[in-house]
Parts: C-alpha cells; sequence; structure tokens
C-alpha cells in the first residue's frame, strides 16, 4: 500500500511540476512529456507515434523530467502553492467544524485570521 | 498623481517579476538587476562599479525585463498569486468586519468558504 501511495504521489508530483512548468519546454517536448504523464502511453507506444526509438523517448522524458525539476529546485513555486493550499484547506476544515459542531463562530475568527496571516506572509 | 501612481506599480511589477523568476537569471545578470531594481542605483553608477559601459548595462537590464516578463507571459504565476492574495485579503476584511461591528460570525461562514472554494480551484 506504501508502495502505491509512492507512485501515486511521485505521479502527481511530476504533473504538478508539468502543470507550473510546462510551458517553458519546447512544444515536441510537451506533445511527448503530455503523452507519457499525462495520457499514461508507454515508452514504446510513444516511440512509434512520434516515429523516434524507445531510448529516444525515454532520454527526452529524462531531458523534461531534469528541466522541470531544475525549475522547482531554482523557483520553490509548486512548494509555496501547496502550502498555500494546505493552509486553505484548514481554513475549510475550521468553517466544517464550526458548521457541524454548532461551536460559537466568535472562536472561528481568530483561528481563520491567524492562518490567512501566515498565507499572506508567503505570498 | 496618476503618473506616480503608474511608476510606483511598473516598480512593484518589476520587483515582483524579480522575485517569481529572478533566479532563473545568470549569477551577473542578477547582480545588475538587483542595484538597478532593488538598490535603484542610476545606470551610470552601475556602469562604474561594473567596469561597463551604460550602454552595455542598459542593454543587460532590457535583456533581465524581457527575460522575466517572457517567463510571466508563459507561466502566469505572478498573476495567479496576486489573485489568490487578493482573495485572502477579501477574507481578512470579512474577519475585521465581523469583529468591528459584532455581526454575527454565522453569516461570515458562507462568505469565508465562499472565497476559499475560489482559492483552491485556481491552486
Amino acid at each position: 500500500m506504501i508502495a502505491k501511495v509512492t507512485v501515486m504521489n511521485e505521479i502527481l508530483e511530476k504533473a504538478l511540476l508539468y502543470d507550473f512548468y510546462g510551458e517553458l519546454l519546447t512544444a515536441h517536448q510537451k506533445e511527448v512529456y503530455e503523452q507519457f504523464i499525462l495520457e499514461d502511453l508507454s515508452l514504446g507506444e510513444i516511440a512509434e507515434m512520434q516515429g523516434i526509438s524507445r531510448q529516444g523517448i525515454h532520454d527526452l522524458v529524462k531531458r523534461c523530467q531534469k528541466a522541470l525539476e531544475g525549475y522547482e529546485s531554482k523557483l520553490h513555486l509548486v512548494e509555496r502553492f501547496l502550502s498555500v493550499r494546505e493552509k486553505v484547506t484548514e481554513i475549510q476544515d475550521i468553517l466544517d467544524e464550526c458548521e457541524k459542531e454548532k461551536k460559537d463562530p466568535r472562536d472561528i475568527v481568530k483561528r481563520i485570521r491567524d492562518i490567512s496571516d501566515k498565507i499572506i506572509e508567503e505570498l
């Protein structure tokens, strides 16, 4: 189960990197990388469609991954976004709690303010 | 006054672009661009410090600006961040309103949820 979760996280991470930095790849790189990551085609299938060797596709995909990871290691924008998303989800959890448990909503004002202050600091 | 605001916005915009994409410039470009944008030195002053002609500094700064604007036109990450920041500020305004006007805080739950949903959609 842990292995499955790890694989899923890796796929999500690659998709996120592509979502953020994909536009910095060339049109050809984007086409092949999308077939591999988003359409989940095999190297062999892509090689046949592109008329390149399987090894050529393999190298191209690796180069794309390295480029995307390079952008993230310099810019950390995926990291910043994930951190903001986590905090907004915390705000939503507090709202859920407030609605379901019929708590005094005044308590939530301070908690939401603390989280939103942290988000602003990061942006 | 409008002219002053426009100039200030242009400086802020350049600083934001540099904050997001500056790490993609070379070390030398970064050094010169920081002297120009963040330290607010003149082209002549930078030229003297760097031992390059004023025209050389001018061209380098223009190239940096073009590169940073090119990243934003492809990735739109500054735009995404500004939009999220605007929405988090809206949440904080609602909290202020709630505290100052002693409104029933239950009213705010729905409004904050709507805004936080929109933020999540954008991230």
